[in-house]
This record gives structure tokens, sequence and C-alpha cells, in this order.
């Protein structure tokens, strides 16, 4: 089978993780080119990798005919314009997560890819993490029984860089809950009817001036009744800590760990060992996995696992828990997301 | 020192626990008599125990001089009349959590208490827990920095028996919940200012004629800005599991464990162990060391670990989550206790 | 049922222990009397538990008609003739372990207590412990198919005191490992038929004046092909450290657990938690189970569960170790035991 | 810098994975062609891995010039003829453990490796895992004290093919111990100067045609009075069980871990996880840092971090525990290697 073409836009961390990755972990991916608007830095990276093309921007790389699909990974407020313009040129889409940051961006974004008949997957990498997928399958295969409580942690080590802040990447809920408002809907097999969070910045002064929360805890209701919590937080100094659990009516699934190596010292002061520090290292295999199956979907012209509506769902959720924190109230995830274009969940 | 003589009213499954620690592991304690409206039951637990004296209700026990305090483990409603009359009978009293059902009755209970000037401790054993001892003392040490969120489960395996619903022994929020209330102010070293709270009858259909919810998510706000979460939950299934953590700006504490013995299988099918599966277990400790502090506290007349007002406060959360998940809003505790008897945490 | 009246001899560290649990948690025995060469610290121990007698040696314990049975907790050396006098006056008998430091007087121990038709036990008390106890009922129910690698570790966190060695209680083999060849025999269901050990004084040099081993790996065969390995050392630094582990056709166990709280601290450096720090607390409900099961033996009549032939196999093999590490060589345990006495593994 | 360009010789399971590592992951190398007797074979990978050269034998693969290195895994007892074929043509070589059946064969290994002045590097991967590293590094900061014990157990799920040991591939303690015995000089920092071993073919009835163990305990003694013990087992069912421990004078270091993925489920029956299923998952990280470290090796023209000698050194332990294990008796391990040839640990 002929390779598939790739470029990869914005060379940031999550870029150069994605670029190589298909540089040299998805065979059957060719990366040709990769692009961001600093072109020094796409300069490196493409030296780095051993390829030969690098631009400053979306447009050069789609013009490319040995160009089948893009890797947008620029900041999330430039991904509708990537996915556009993408999306015109005819390439399949795989775009970093959150989509976009608003409903109508995100309807937009979808839109044209249906307009453009091309495949547009987005980036909730851990429904591709080895633990992840064998708890969906047990839960699909019925083991837990009738899913009643959802919850989960999310806590990185340190927070992002302010650059990240500066750059309106999103706030808590928008950029980091997210994850876990996307595991809820897809390990209940259910959809989020109303939220309630609180929030604060509590740990990182810093953040105050960008109006961002460092902490926040969401109270889920599911349409079908269970309900759950959601945690986030950006600065737990011990490690990249991911939590989840899925409580069901006959057995109750967990996944979380927390050590990066086999090494426990034990000594006077007790027995201890270290914690996976980032997310990079913990779902390293949930990146690559995701990238061979965009890869492999477009080839076998399959439907992507994470579709464009479940970007739209996942950022409804985050919307109203935004919109409660705020306001300090239940919010319906309906007031979010116009009802007539809900779906069932899949 | 002269033995302290304690009489227990209420032979159920905490009566019958507190009467044999008596009887046995608090030597400076001695078990003068047992009682409780089913007088058979009270003589049951005298013959096992090897005691003589056994009576049909408090009034004869609180006659007895050789009785100088008092055990409360009759059923919540009860609480308030029993602690009414060993109060009047100038007896010290340890009673069971919750100590009664409505803020009106627990002010009732404390005035009694501080009419007779007894002592009134209250039942909140996890305090007295090796492992929550430790934690509330690393976070007084300053050893995690500022708090900033707390996150605390109980999960029990099977539901109480219905005999418990129907005796009105209280709502999840009442009787469970208030157990992790009552460690949120405790290891957070602040008040809870605002809960939220959704619930449901997920796993135990027949609690629906009681009204009673079996799962509830509670989310929590401190008034100096921390956030939290409990959750309870009445039928996990796989065994008693109850886990807090205290996230803090310098490190994080977490209690819990859930193997019942040190014993681990493994197979083809993977690696397994066991679960502990009741509270007696878990905390068999906790209810030992509670009542061994009480008699000590009574001898040396030096003021209750857990009191009156620690009684209050939980209650006040716990009553502020069931009217949230009744009404669906936040709602600040201040709404269920008058705010001109409210002090500061101590 | 009438109690069960019982002295204990010897009033050290196990000896107590004894005591408080006959006292407290036996309620099918009364604790009648203790004893020990060091009078005034019997007074003590008499004082602490509030009973009234208290003896100099064991002639005056059995003198008395009320005690029916006696627990030999003094140092091992006078064992023997404390069990020759308790079986002579027709007490049963829980002998602390070893029973002896000699085959010759484990025999005539053996001897004493058929000729005087008394019950005598033996304090192995892993057996009692519930996950040994679980581990070898799955074996028994051949869980694990047949058992193909035995493994055991026993590390006490610091030596006994100095005053232990001086008392001549026995070298590493003998104090120590006897543990674990009494588990290696019960739990692989066989008998052990050669060792070889490898020893030294590597960590506590003021063992060298005893001529004392600190350290050990002993290798095993047993009888019906299968191998294993034992460790013994007294050092650890860390924590009280018990590990077993039979490896099956089928399956294997563990058991093994260094937690003494349930708590967890997760800082900057790591994670980390306690470690149990010493065998009174590790076996607690170990030593508790073993007495209670001596008491009802007797009361029903029935065998004890650790016999002497027990103690006297677990010896051999102990000796043999000694021998071996001594002479560098392979020792067949038939060496240690006249053959004409073994019997078949029960 | 040029790459390295590298041939792999070999292309059974061992020589697959480490060519993939060369193809995609090895950035400072270039896969150049593959080898084999079984030429389809070698076209498999070729094809698979996409590159143009591949052989029947080792002849045409140092005959390139554009072959700088050869990573040697074919079975054993091939491995010194390609050594020397391989140094004879100036060719750095990886070899496989272990590099040869017998001292003599080994020292010839060395000699050619020492006359053509090429880097000869063997596959002893554990020391380029993570946590085994993190172990050493800890050791020789001094941070456990003086090692006193050493103890590691490997074990296996399923033995390897029958083919494995029709072709000649070595013992248990000569294949599979070998890895501990490398693991016992570098991490105890000292050589084993006496061991002992009991052996059986228990687990795998189909072994005793080749006359193989699947099972074996093997006692150690260091040259400076550390003790220590090693297992390994053929056939866990449970699956890939690989841990060691160095007990020090201050603290003690324990590398171990089960997991494959981050997955509970707990339920009735109890909580259960999965198991690391094969060496190359629990060492994936392992193969590719010994690749990497070897190709810069090369290119920066240090010495290998794990040289002839080592493999000379690890291969007298083996020996010596098969020797032990035939003749049950202690067997000092310079019966195995002429002692004037013995230098001090490095």
């Amino acid at each position: 089978m002929t390779k598939l073409g790739v470029g990869v836009l914005g060379v940031g961390r999550m870029g150069r993780r994605h670029a190589e990755n298909l540089r040299s972990l998805v065979p059957e991916a060719k990366l040709v080119a990769v692009a961001d608007v600093d072109l020094e830095a796409a300069r490196r990276l493409a030296d780095d990798l051993e390829i030969e093309h690098y631009y400053d921007g979306i447009q050069p790389l789609v013009e490319r005919k040995d160009v089948h699909a893009v890797v947008i990974a620029s900041p999330s407020k430039f991904h509708l314009t990537a996915v556009q313009v993408a999306a015109a040129a005819g390439k399949h889409i795989f775009c970093e997560k959150p989509l976009a940051l608003t409903i109508d961006r995100v309807d937009a974004a979808i839109a044209a890819a249906a307009r453009a008949k091309i495949l547009l997957q987005v980036g909730f990498m851990r429904r591709y993490d080895p633990a992840y997928r064998e708890a969906h399958k047990k839960i699909e295969a019925g083991e837990i029984g009738t899913p009643i409580i959802f919850r989960s942690i999310g806590r990185d080590r340190e927070p992002p860089p302010l650059s990240f802040y500066q750059s309106g990447s999103g706030t808590l809920f928008l950029d980091s809950s997210i994850h876990e408002f996307d595991l809820a809907r897809w390990l209940m097999r259910d959809e989020v009817a109303e939220v309630h969070a609180f929030g604060g910045t509590l740990a990182c002064p810093e953040l105050v001036q960008f109006g961002e929360l460092d902490a926040g805890v969401v109270n889920l209701r599911f349409s079908r009744g269970a309900i759950g919590n959601v945690e986030s937080f950006r600065q737990s100094r011990y490690g990249y800590d991911i939590y989840t659990e899925v409580v069901g009516s006959k057995a109750t699934v967990r996944v979380g760990y927390l050590r990066q190596t086999a090494l426990t010292v034990l000594g006077r002061e007790g027995v201890g060992h270290d914690v996976v520090d980032h997310f990079l290292v913990r779902f390293a295999d949930a990146y690559l996995n995701e990238l061979r199956d965009f890869v492999q979907s477009v080839q076998r012209a399959s439907p992507p696992r994470v579709t464009g509506e479940d970007a739209r769902r996942a950022l409804a959720v985050a919307l109203a828990a935004d919109r409660s924190c705020r306001h300090s109230r239940t919010v319906r995830v309906a007031e979010e997301i116009p009802t007539e274009t809900m779906h069932s969940a899949s």
C-alpha cells in the first residue's frame, strides 16, 4: 500500500511529538513536511528528523501533492482556519484537542470537513491508551454491569508555560478537563446532561493576570441518571497523575498508575518510588496509537474513531462547566449546544 | 485511678462493638450494663460479655451510681432524648454520629450537655484511625503547604439492612457522607462554605420506597477558597473502600487501603488480592481509640476531641448537600446554620 | 463451658503479649498467674493486668489446681525443663518456638508430653496469620497445582537486644529461619530433604563476639523434588519484612505486606509510605489466633495444629542449615534426625 | 556525524527486535542489511523493514563497505564463529548473551576482538533498563551503604519453543540465570566467589529429553563476604516476572514491576490487574538503550559498557552453578575460570 504523505502544522511540544512518531513509528505514513509561523523552529525540526521540507504556514503545506493529510497542532484558536484551509485543499485532518473553543467554530470545522468529504479526527488520545481501551472493552462487554458513577482526575505536575496562556489556548475546563469529559461520554456510553463546577486560582498566582483557574471540580449528571465528578489541577508538584474510575452495578474499573520506573527504595524513612512526570511519558503509546489509527482509517476510508461530533459534545460540557463556575449554579449542557442538533450517544 | 463505669445504650452492630471494646480493651473503663428497647437482645449481649446488668431503656442505666458515662448507639432519631436523659443524670456522654438529624436538635443536645457540665463526645471515629491521624499531623506541621483540594470517597460493599432505613436513621448525606464532611473540616482546617450535590437511587431499587439515595457526589467550596469533592455510594460490591486525599501546595497526602490480608494470587488471568469488606474491620483500631480517648478525657476532665460543635457543623454541610440535591442548585452552608452562632474553625 | 485456667512462664516481650491476650482477648481462658525468675518483673505484669498471682518460677504455677495449662515463653534453652515440669504436673502446654535447640531435647519434650497425655502445641504463629492460612487453604484445594518453588524471606528491622544472644536463645537459623522452615513444610506439604546455606555477620559487628550470623540464605530441596530458598536477615533498617511465595504449576501465591498505615505521601521527591516495624504488629492477629486455638483444642480434647513433631522437623532443617553453613556443603536433613523416627508429612 | 552502517545476523525474535530498533529508533545508525541461514526469513524481515539487502550468512554482510558494525543474534553456539568473522573483517560487534557457552570460546571471542581492535559489546540489556540503571546509580552513590544481600528472580511465563533447546542455546543457568549473575556482579560491585545450586525439571516434562532444567535456585557468596540467591524458572504461567533486590547496610533497593497496563478491576471476587507477559515488553526500553549506547560508543571510540570480560565472568558463575547442581556441592567460581586471568571487579 502507498504510504500516506503527512504534513504537520505547529512544531511546539505536541507537533514535535506527532512529527517524530510519523517519521519513525508509523510505517504506513511518510512525514513530508512541517510548518510553523516560526520558520526557524520548523527548520530545526525538519533538520532533526532529516526531512527536506519546512514552511512558515499551512498554505504551502497543503499545496503539495504528496501531502495527503495534515496534523494540526497549532494553538487552539488557530485550529478552525487551519481545518478550513486543509479541508478546502482536500487533505484529511488530524486536529489536536480542543478542535475549537466555541460551538460555532466547532460546527464550522465539522461543516468544512463534511463539504470536502475528508476524514476529520480529533486528538482525544486517552481513548488509545491500552488501559483505557481495555476498560472500555470491559464496559462494552457488560463486565461491570450498568455504569453508575464516573470519576476522573487529571493533575499536571507543573502548569504549562505562561506563553500557553498568552496564546489563548483555553481555560482549565476547555483545555484540560475536556479530556475527562470525553472519557466521561466514551466510558459511560451516555451524554452529560448537567454540570456544576467550583474552581479557583489557588496554586499559581501568576495565572490571575489571565483570569485563569488552576483547580476545578465538576459534578456531572448523565442523561440516564448516572452521576460523576471530574477534577483538574495544574500543579500537583509530585507528578502527572491521571486517574479514572467507572463504578458499575456489578464491578468497578479503575485506570491509574503513578510509577515512572520499577525501582523502589526502602529506608529508615519509609518506602518510596518515583512518579510519572509528564503526559508525553504517560501517554507515549496513546499518541502513537492514535496517529497510526488515523493513518489507517484514511487508507481504509473508514470513519475516524474520534469525530468532530465527539469534540463538539466534550466542548459543550466544558463550556457548561465554565458557565457553572462563573455563575455558581447548575448548568444544563443543552444550554451550550442547540438541542435540535443533539444526537444520541453512539 | 478508679475505673470509669460505663453503660451502653443500643445493642445493634455499633453498640455491640463499643460494649466489646469497653469490656476487654479499655482498661481504664468498666462496662457496667447494657440497655436496649429489645430487652432480650440486651440480655444476650450481657451474657456474651459476662456482665450482670441489662435493661430495656436508658432510665435504669443512668440511675446506677456506678455508671459514670453512657455510650449512645441507638438509632439516630433517638439520640437527643438519650443525651438529655443522660445529661440530666450527670453522666458523661459518648454519642454515635450523627448526633441528631436537625440543627435544632443538635443545639438542644449541646445545650443539655453544657447545662449539666458533662463531657459530650461524638463518634467521628476516622479521626482516630492511625492513617488519618498521621495525615492530620503532617498537615498541621505544614508538610503539604496550603491545602488546595479535598477529595474523599466512602463506599460500602452492601447497603445497610432495610430496617436501618425504616428506623429513619438518615439519608445518604446525613448518615454516610457526614464522615467525609467531618474529615473535610478537620483535615482542611477550614469550614465548608458552599456545596453542590447530585444524587440518585441507581443501584438499590429497594430504596426508592424510602425516597433514599444510594449514590451522591458533592462539590465543596471552603471559606478560604479551597475546593473539593465527596462521593458516597452504598453498594460497591467489591468491598468497603474509603479513600481521602488532601492536595496541598507543596505535597499531597492520601489515605486509602483496600486489602484485607497480605495474600496475593498470581495466575493466568492476572494478579489479584482481596478487599476489606466492612467498616468494623477497616476501622477496628479507630473505634477502640476513640473510646479510650473518651474515657481518658473524662478521667482527666479535659475537653473531648470531637465536640457537639463538630457534629453541628458536619450536619450543616450534610443538610446543605441534601437541599442542593433536591433543588439542583448551589447551597451556602450558612443557609442551614444561623450565622450568628458560627465560630471560626478550631 | 468452664474457662481454662492458664499460667504464663516468662514475662519478656513474648510472655507479656501472651498474657495480655489471655487476659483480655481469649474469652475461653482465664489468666490465673504469671511467673518469671525475675519476680519483680512478674509482679509488674500481674499489676498491669490486674491479676493476683505471680511467682518466681514454674513450680508454684503448676501446683495451682486452677491452672490447667501453661504458656512457656522463657528463653529457649529452658524450654525443656519447663515442659517436663508442666507435663509431670498434668498441665497442657503451649511452648514458644523453638521447642528446644537439639533434637534430643525436642524428643525428650515430646516424650514427656506423651507420657503425661497432655496436649503440647508449639508457637509457629504464622500458621495462624489470616494471609498464610488463606494461602494454605488455596494450596490444599489444589488452586496452584503442584508446588514447585518455595521462597521465604524474614527480615527484622533491628536485631534482638544483646541479652537475647547472651541467653543462648539460638542462632539465626534456629531462632529466625525456623519460621520459614516450618512454613516450607506446611505450605509445600512435603519434607525438606537437603539444604545448603551461606551466612555471615555482615551488618552487626557486635554479634561477632557471640559467633552469631546476622544474614543467611538457605537453598532447599524437598523430598518430592521441589526446590526453594530461605533468607533471614537481622537488620533491614527499613522495617519488618516477611515475604513468602509458593510457585505452583498452575498459579502462585504470595504473602507479603509492608505498610503499617494506609497513609501515602506524594511530594517532589516521589511517593512514599511507612513500613511495619515489628513482628508483634505484623502478627498481632496470629499470636491471638494461636492462643485461642490452643485453648479450644484443650477444651475439645482435639490434637494441636502445630505439634512437637512439627517442631522437631523444623529444627532438623535449621540444624542442617547450620551445619551446611559451617562446612560449606550440601547437608541432608536426615543427618540431623534419625531416619527410623521420620514419618511422612501430614 | 555520519550514520553507522549496521548489519544484523540472525532474524529470530531478538534479531528482529534489534533490526527494528536500528531501522526506526536509533537515529545514529543505518540498518544496511540482515542475514540468516534461513534466507527466506531474512528476505521477509528486509521487506517488512523496507531495506534492500539480505543474505544467507555473515560473510556477504561483512564484505559490505557500508556495514561498519554487526549485531549478532544467531543461536549461542554460533556466536564465536560470527564474532571471529566479523572481527577479522574489522567490524564492530554487538553480540547477544551468552557470548559463548564455554570459557575457552569466550576467551577466543575476546582475543579476536582485541586483535582486530574492534569494539565488542555483549547484550546484558538489563543494565540499560531505567530502573536497574537508577538502582545502580544509587548504590554507586553510597545511598544504601554496603551491599549485604543480593536477590534476583527471573521467571518466564512460558518456556522458549523446543527448537530453542534443539539449537543447543544453553541450559537454564547459562541462558537465563546469566542475566541475574551479571546483575549480581554489577550491582554488588563485587565478584561471585562461590555458588551452590539446586535445580529440577519440575514444570515442563518435555524438557527431560534434552536433559534441561526448568527451575533452579543458586546461593551466592561474594568475594568480600556478601551473600545472595538467584532463582530462575521457565514457566510461571502468570507472567514475566523479574525482581531484584540489593539489601544494604543503610537502605535497600528493589526493582520489580508486574503490571502491563494501568487498569485495575474490582469485583466481588477481589481486586485484580494484568501482568507483563514477555521480556520484549518489560525490557523494550532496555533493548533500545543498549543498541543506542553501542552505536554511540563506536562513534565516540569509547569502550563498551558491557565487555567481553563481563560475559566471561557471568559465564563462569553460570558454569559453576551448573556444576554445583550436577554434583550437589558448593563450587568455587575460580574452578571455572583460571585464576591467573581473574581481575578485580571494575
